[in-house]
């Protein structure tokens, strides 16, 4: 039986128009004005609100084994709370431990995300390598539906790539039509501040932005945007937090070369000062890295939103309690990095994006979804309202508002990074595969309904990247 | 009876995808897989080519009445032209003289563009200031659906806008939903630099880039953008030629600012070398305002449609013939200002952007077309292939080519800047109103047979600025 | 009688070394180890302390007629304070009115100047232009030692020059061999600000920063780079206070051109805060314009010092009364602009520029007193330690300390923009022309002792930027 | 016996006046006009000359064992040849293996430059990093007058240095009160880039620059900064050669980090066409690393001086003969890197650089020799004309000119990378230590005259950053 939201305005990245929508078989079927819908059809009343595609988070990581213990969200409860705030596709990460099989790290994935409730993808970490690296990122790419590799310049001897690690793989990323992505922050600075700090007696919370500063980020994007444009591969960001950062990815993209940048709803909304709370359990449940920064950055994210320099909002969704973050009492370095966010992404954009004017409502879906399917080739299965698209839709509606809770969500972790936040506009029904699994704040989510998502290689950028290298070989003189 | 396009592949500014096209009544009625047409349609067979929204040309001067004399192509042959190189929309200009009533004007121009072939709209420019041009702004916007109005930064003593007109119409424009566009060259400096070279004998063709340098542009490019920031209005920048002025953009999208950016076919691909040819007619032939620029610039340009920070091409296609340009033969400063391109444009941007790798063929689709119809306000009517858009098609073909010369073109003037250009990538259909107006190279065209667009007030940038510059109003203290 | 300083430490800008100075007949006539001074010398100890040389203040404007009313420090009670705070030379303005001959007024200032305590200078403005201006410009460089003009961007209908002005008076400049310098305001944006926000009702001090934002001033300051690049000519930019007009220097300066930069103690010091203080008398009393500013441009400001983008610091010295202030109570647009400063500059430069490690002492002198002399071709008779140059000197203690108050400042004025500062590092004794004019807290000045200084025109930019120019001229295509 | 020099110029880098200078015991014992002399002074005459101080060339590798071979000028041809150009002071480089103790490699070449003619010192390479290299720094720190290292970020395999030591040995110089100078590429890029070249077949001389692009400098020289940044630490760039890399130093700068800069000689003046000469030893003559560059590069250079960005000029001195350059005849990674120079730095920079209008001549000298002596801790001993100071000087003839040659060289090497350019202004004597070592074009050179240099730790611009460091001090907050 289908479904039918009538009485809405559609919104896509490009377009705002009154029309119904019509859902069978988990796909739209319809878009039109007055559709009818056959009897039986369940009936969706969208009077008010908006209709918009199912939010993206390209960066969430469910169940991750990390720093000695794992995050409380599974890849059940934390689609359930995605879908709560809108988002119906999360695209997690498989970090395969350094001299480990990353087929068989995938496999290991695979099986914990068997359990989501929507649909999901995973990008692969490459942490490090040898001749099965090579070998087993082109049996990912070619057969299991991986077409993006991660690589985390920070995590000193942990998971850390060096710059033979990037450019083999970088170099890998391009014979296969893959995106390479990376966590940029130079890993031997943070190792030696947190060296020195912990040798300062500077051992609280606070410590952790100080053995991270904006240079520390922005080094290592400059580094890695470089590295690509030397190979002639196209690079994403994630996570970039500072406008050093920013300023490394304007300088790429303004001499053409193809570089996409996410950020995440906490660097936009949430400042430095929480890691001076008196209170060092509300100060350790903000860690995460890079750390959130000083109000200036904020502004400067924002901007680069508006202009287009960075293209995917995300969350790192990445969920640890109280009591795990107290691992690190006597060492911020060992207090577990991560926080949620995956329901809150949406609404928190909607209000402090498109309410406060930064954002037209077209502007919002392209960052909270349609980019994202594009440059991760998902789109137009993913990322619009068309006929022929995955069903998986948001009725927003413009004047309802909350006040953010830990108490009240959905995420399974004891905080929020958002608490206290009061926020106008939010998604009064959330359709995945054309089913509703969550209405008028209720969950209708089933355990394992979501499918994993095979994304094809050579997404659209590399029609203009494959031409370009070709066109740039060098020629030897004749002597 | 309708147009089936067979068997082409569908490229939009988002999306590619095989599909057929079925148009009728001038829309496009259908897109899909083997579309069933009705018997009698007309079937265009686009196997192996590529099915695209015809191009929009947002600046061309049909006909004008500029320097003494009169521009050699008129809204008949000038639309023709156009629809030979795959362009279906022009926006021309109304340049009403200082003191002339901008609403006569416009029915002046109204006139003359009745024998338009294809459909066409006009910006409307704004050369002085009392309370007639308040008003007269106001009844086009609301009464004749003009959405944009031109101002001139140069071309002092005849139609140069100074500060004070500038404040003037950018605050009018807020008002209203409009988009200020700005001819960004510091009309001071430019006349000071004609007299001194002119004083120092230098009194050819050579002297006209001389006497406009870089700085002249980016200085405007920079006011222009700064005072529509101050007043919180966005703002559109034709002819960006320069490094220096996207420089301005940039800064200005960079801190958040709507500007917009327009780069004419032949910035992009002819340098200033042309000024100093020995042939007095060929130098001549290639001034224009601004004058073609030293290479690098064109790099600079064509990052600019890369990164996003340009959104438009264009070709401000002004034809003056041998004879009209001789009218300068003492005096640079006299030789009637433009050169021509609206027919070339498509064909030149692919072979240059698409064929090279700069862009992908959304790209290409997103600056020849759906940009200009969305900061235009004629999105998605036209701009894009979908149900209910305007039948504004080419069929292109990727695999036809062809040498550039004045002597084979539709456009009718004598010479040609692109003359001797070897291009492939040819549009082999163009449709206006559903209706085949170019075919295999011959023109099917009706004069007359054109509409003027009326473009709607607030296009979607102004949900954002709306709401943004309320916010943004200041409190008093109160003491 | 001369006067030996013995047992300090000489500060340039270029070395620090222990040495005795000794001064006679108004020079400095040894600078070395152990001097013997003549019997009956004065003797100064200097132990512990630094030798420097006087400040110089390249903008002031004592006793200025401006606004309806009269500054109230005058040419011998300011340069008593100038020394009280180690600043020996200061460089005023003539200010003709619009139609008033140059020469009259540059006669008038002379006539009130002769009361001068320390040597001083003028700049002259040109706030208008004809061909007495032009001519008048010839006499002042080449027989009254004038070798700076200054243009008003802003006061639209007063003093304002417009660009015809501007290009005119530049290209006069670059005739004479003298500095253009420039007050960089959008003169039409702040007149249509005022009158909106006094529409608003917004009438109180607030009202002043927000009738001249930052992109008012970036964008004049980039027009005048620029307008001075095509001419050729080297420009000053008088009291930068935004990051925007710094990065317009920026920009200048990494093409290669001569732009040099004045920043304010006030503008590296205070910020906007000051306009919303519920007191309107202390809201009134830091108006000045370019207004104060929002912190992040202090960092830039501190930034342009340290890096060399800005090269002088002076304090805009002009003191209206809280009665004075007084006359803008109902209209924010009428109260008298200007601050005092004179005899805090230095101080509060040392205090927050050398203890806080933003700038060596070397750096210090370079910033207070040798690049002022360099650019306005004083040097080194002034801006240095020299045997030759003129004994104007101060002996700096670093130990010392005091709290800066309009109650116990020898400026003529009833409040301080830094009242309540508590500094480290004062000037000790002040020479002037060899005389200690000022000692341990008493001034020792004397009514009229101070002489015009003439400065010569082509100070050394000059000599590059005439090559340039000649290598630069352009040649006609034989045809 | 002394030497004076009559007539003369005198210009430094802060003023340019008419004085007689007289040297006896190796130090300038008087300045001034019309001096008396001793009798039996010899005595130069300086009518229509200046007088400059002697070039400081800060970047020289005599004999340096490289690639397999080793640099056939020795510290005695390699200073006469710098005295026949105006240099009268080089700094080297000691180099040590991998695992090479410190001191012992810097006892080697300490022992090599015995034979100089003109005094110098030496930078020591930090190519690997354990305890000894930690206690051999503050050796020679504290015992021998060394103040800056130096660091390989490229030349992979050999004596490369990664992050790791990077941040030792940084760390370890600000301990010392060093400056740690960097040669930047990413060696990890270089060694990728030769092995697909060689792969391709593309062994030539062409493949150098190829392997070199411009991002391999530009993103070392970035983290290097940053580098230093975050470690608070003072950072000197050697040989400058790309705009990518002057922008890095430009971003430092502008946050208020100490960054400096050189450039070579070469680099601004010899472009990368050469590497596609058809003649292979031409091609092969011109391999260095970095690489000569386009032309645009070369004018962002010449901006870099102007605008105060970059500080020194060198010439990486490192002389290889066709027949070592003949090593790399079948793979250009194995051509000895390196051309010669420190003859010829001084006359090609006055040429280009004064006779152009690019540089004062105050300009000239501070990028020639003062800004080497303050930056490395010289000054005023070297790099000023002052009474006390070294009597390292140059008359120089502004009207004599020549045209360069390897055929009429001191440079002991076959080729010359300025073959055939022909300047204006040549140092007609040079003197070292008082004593005339090169005059009328004959050298009176005396091998082993030169004395080695120490340098004294914690140059003036330690001063303010060792407070703003101790001020950066973070705390921990109390909970
Ligand atoms: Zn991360
Ligand atoms: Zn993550
Ligand atoms: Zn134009
Ligand atoms: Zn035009
Ligand atoms: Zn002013
Ligand atoms: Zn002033
Ligand atoms: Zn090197
Ligand atoms: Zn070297």
């Amino acid at each position: 039986m289908g479904v039918i939201i009538r009485g809405g305005t559609v919104v896509t990245a490009e377009q705002t128009f009154r029309a119904d929508v019509y859902c069978e078989d988990g796909l739209i079927k319809a878009v039109g004005a007055d559709l009818e819908a056959p009897g039986g059809a369940e009936v969706i009343d969208a009077g008010g609100c908006y209709v918009m595609p199912g939010g993206i988070d390209p960066h969430t990581h469910m169940e991750l084994p990390f720093m000695g213990t794992v995050a409380t969200e599974d890849f059940f409860s934390g689609t359930v709370a995605g879908m709560a705030g809108g988002t119906t596709t999360i695209i997690d990460f498989v970090i395969p431990n350094p001299q480990q099989s990353l087929l068989e790290a995938f496999h290991t994935w695979r099986g914990w995300a068997d359990k989501a409730a929507s649909d999901y993808s995973f990008h692969v970490a490459v942490t490090w390598w040898d001749d099965s690296v090579h070998r087993d990122m082109g049996t990912l790419v070619e057969q299991h539906g991986v077409n993006s590799f991660k690589h985390f310049m920070a995590y000193k001897n942990a998971i850390m790539a060096d710059d033979e690690v990037l450019v083999n793989s970088f170099t890998r990323c391009l014979e296969l039509g893959a995106i390479p992505t990376v966590h940029a922050e130079n890993g031997e600075l943070v190792f030696r501040l947190q060296q020195k700090l912990l040798a300062q007696g500077l051992t609280g919370p606070e410590g952790h932005p100080l053995s991270r500063p904006p240079e520390v980020e922005g080094e290592a994007a400059n580094r890695a945007i470089q590295v690509a444009r030397v190979l002639g591969v196209p690079v994403y960001l994630v996570h970039v937090s500072v406008e050093e950062a920013l300023d490394a990815i304007r300088r790429g993209q303004d001499s053409g070369q193809a570089v996409f940048g996410e950020v995440l709803a906490g660097h936009l909304l949430v400042d430095d000062s929480v890691y001076r709370h008196p209170d060092w359990d509300i100060a350790a449940a903000h860690v995460m890295s890079p750390p959130f920064r000083a109000k200036k950055h904020q502004d400067a994210l924002w901007h680069g939103l508006q202009s287009g320099r960075l293209h995917t909002t995300a969350t790192d969704h990445c969920c640890f309690c109280t009591e795990q973050k107290a691992m690190g009492k006597d060492n911020f370095a060992k207090i577990p990095n991560g926080t949620g966010g995956v329901e809150d992404r949406l609404p928190v954009l909607w209000h402090h994006g498109v309410n406060s004017g930064r954002l037209t409502m077209n502007d919002f879906v392209r960052i909270t979804s349609a980019n994202a399917a594009r440059i991760f080739n998902l789109y137009p299965r993913k990322g619009t309202v068309q006929v022929g698209a995955d069903a998986d839709l948001i009725v927003w509606d413009p004047a309802a508002h909350k006040t953010i809770s830990a108490r009240t969500q959905f995420q399974k972790v004891s905080t929020n990074i958002f608490e206290g936040m009061e926020i106008q506009g939010l998604p009064v029904y959330t359709l995945s595969q054309g089913v509703i699994t969550h209405a008028l704040g209720e969950s209708r989510a089933v355990r394992g309904a979501g499918r994993y998502l095979n994304r094809p290689a050579f997404p659209p950028v590399y029609e203009a990247i494959q031409k370009r290298n070709a066109l740039a070989t060098p020629t030897a003189v004749a002597r």
